[in-house]
């Protein structure tokens, strides 16, 4: 595994932190539930299977560093983040651990492991979907810095790759804080596949051209429906794959899924602050004072999406029935 | 008039550098045609009317300064920027002049007066199609810095905030130069209109989040069939109006007709460096040596245009009939 996202060794997280790339390639350690929320709130680990491996071994951390109840750790590290809903099902499965007194740390490392095996599945289920020669557009970065391992939509792309598939990628930027440019496209290159940069604007015209086969993107959080969400932007990608007759695709491990919810409307969705989209860039590019709105994330209706693709295998609509068969 | 976009003050041209808006205000100054050429070029001065007067100035200061012929010095000055017609449209008018043997100063100053009130008629016809309280989504820069006056799309919000309706904006920032984040919110900021800045991937969002009554963008070339090329991404906010069942309106002069192309199709499309979209804020944001795909402008289908309002009236389709008979 070329990507050490998230690591435990020695009873401490390391991490890359990802707000650095691709200037500066640098890992940090947390040793305590603070820095790991710390870590999360301000993205130096984000992507929704990260997020929620994050949560477990920092949950692990706060029983042990601080001996605060279990549940006041659970509890403050599931407001770091809102949507994703990784973080939730991987701090219940910790507080269900502790219930059955099992070994908390020994769990926290199951999901790592499991997460390693849905990134692998998931690549291999999704490669089907490729043909050689396919150009495949992707947004906001889903890939091994998203996950212990090899990522969810990029796992598609690792594994055509590997299996002797021509592929090439367009990568969207990602505004504001361009996951796209600073990280899918740096994974890209590191794996030696064909990748090209374009702002978010450009997709509609790239897909005008003909130039798309495919989209593929990752979710923070997919409804009983099939709604999905994921980072600003994948709506808006969705529509325009529709218009242009464009497969779109969502690839993610089911721990993702919240069935709970029926749908897509029901998801909470994080408001990001001002600077992110005024000063992301170490440079103001705004009027002093201008109001910004900047949701971090957007919801897909089931109807814009071909098909979900999980560990599982490849869930069709009607989602409903193609999901519910796949949740945990 | 509060924004002096471009001037020709004693045989020289006066303009606001928009590179460095909204952190700086400053007024350079040209002198010779190699000096236009570079400010079109590296857009110290941009949108297509302003272009087109800065090309007519910067005509008459080659014929001046450089005592080259008028035919040498339109030719070069038609290298700066391939898309916007309205550039080739002043230089021919300038030519036209010099055939005439007429005063070359003279028809320079004339087409500013015009633009000056081509922009206000603009606003007049395009006002009737906003209800106070309406919140207009509006995609780069087509305002006062984009001519010598009142602006294109901006004008007719500026003549609804002026005839007492109350209207907020919503303004792309439009990457990757940001003339949304860095120009648009700017000018209605003077104006005392309502804005909010949002990135290019959050218009879906908003759109679906029922925040928007309609859209109205600028024009840098519009064939005989109403196909319109506007700045990258307008095509993609004109899919997701048509999605939302929202209403998308371009307005330019007549200058920005081109009816001798049929259709957009034919509308040569500038490519920009990938530095632009690299290293855009003054820090590096992507892998160094990533391949970048970076068209300036896109070709919105004339489908997707509810109607174009001109100085001279609204336009409506079928645009083979209402735009023939507004051609110059």
């Amino acid at each position: 595994m070329p990507i050490p996202t998230i690591e435990w060794v020695d009873g401490r997280i390391h991490l890359i932190d990802q707000t650095l790339l691709p200037n500066e390639f640098k890992q940090i350690y947390c040793d305590d539930v603070e820095s790991v929320w710390e870590a999360i709130k301000s993205l130096r680990v984000r992507g929704a299977p990260a997020i929620g491996i994050a949560g477990a071994l920092g949950a692990v951390l706060g029983i042990w560093k601080s001996k605060a109840e279990l549940k006041k750790v659970t509890d403050y590290l599931a407001t770091s983040r809102p949507t994703a809903v990784n973080l939730f099902w991987a701090l219940t499965r910790i507080e269900q651990t502790a219930e059955k007194h099992k070994d908390l740390e020994n769990e926290a490392q199951n999901i790592i492991e499991e997460d390693r095996a849905r990134c692998r599945a998931i690549g291999q289920h999704g490669l089907n979907l490729l043909r050689n020669g396919d150009t495949i557009l992707t947004h906001c970065n889903a890939g091994g810095l998203a996950t212990s391992d090899y990522g969810t939509a990029l796992a598609v792309m690792f594994s055509a790759h590997e299996s002797g598939k021509n592929i090439s990628v367009y990568a969207d930027e990602t505004r504001p804080l361009l996951q796209g440019a600073r990280l899918t496209a740096w994974e890209l290159m590191q794996a030696g596949i064909d990748v090209t940069l374009i702002c978010d604007n450009m997709a509609a015209q790239v897909m005008k051209e003909g130039k798309i086969q495919c989209a593929i993107v990752g979710a923070d959080r997919i409804a009983a429906n099939g709604d999905t969400a994921n980072k600003i932007g994948t709506y808006n990608v969705a529509i325009l794959a529709k218009v242009h007759d464009i497969p779109f695709y969502v690839a993610a491990p089911t721990s993702t899924l919240d069935l709970s919810l029926k749908t897509g409307d029901l998801i909470p969705i994080e408001q990001r602050a001002a600077e992110e989209v005024t000063e992301g860039f170490g440079s103001r590019t705004a009027p002093e004072g201008v109001k910004v709105y900047s949701p971090a994330f957007d919801v897909t209706p089931a109807h814009l999406i071909t098909a979900i693709i999980t560990e599982k295998g490849i869930a069709h609509p009607p989602y409903e029935e193609s999901l519910a068969s796949q949740g945990d």
